[in-house]
């Protein structure tokens, strides 16, 4: 299934940078990012509970906030993409 | 039904912070910000083929990018949030 993850990260409050980098990398490493502080991540339902906790484990819940929007299995059918689409398709296996 | 439009306007191309500013009251009309360039948006289908038109008639195709992601209309048991939630709930009434 598809997750997007859109995180707000108050940077003014203390360590707010290394949170904002830390949400970025637990991201990324399920998905690609389609905006700042905005991820489409793939994960199955085990993935995504560690992934929840990965990211509520890192937020500060009085100053940060983070949405989570489960497009489910078929989410090709609710996405539709305009203009550049510059992200890399997760499916597709990434080289590095 | 719930729309979520997260774009990616390119402001070093020509009027792009004229482009941005313009998406952003666009989407406005319709929802609330919960991050920038990411709108919900509370809309029915007619409504959501004219803010989608509106938007494509805003963006440069070359150079911006634009992803609708359609929660459709049981939005609320697909969105989990956490930590501060700093938008306004369009389904209550908005006070000017």
């Amino acid at each position: 299934m598809l997750v997007l993850v859109v995180y707000d990260i108050n940077t003014k409050f203390k360590h707010g940078e290394k949170r904002l980098l830390k949400i970025g990398q637990k991201c990324h490493s399920y998905g690609r990012r389609v905006q700042n502080s905005t991820y489409e991540c793939i994960v199955d339902q085990s993935e995504y509970l560690k992934l929840k906790k990965a990211i509520l484990d890192i937020i500060e819940m009085e100053v940060d906030s983070v949405r989570f929007y489960n497009l489910g299995k078929n989410y090709r059918t609710k996405i539709e993409v305009y203009g550049l689409d510059n992200g890399i398709d997760v499916d597709d296996n990434l080289i590095f």
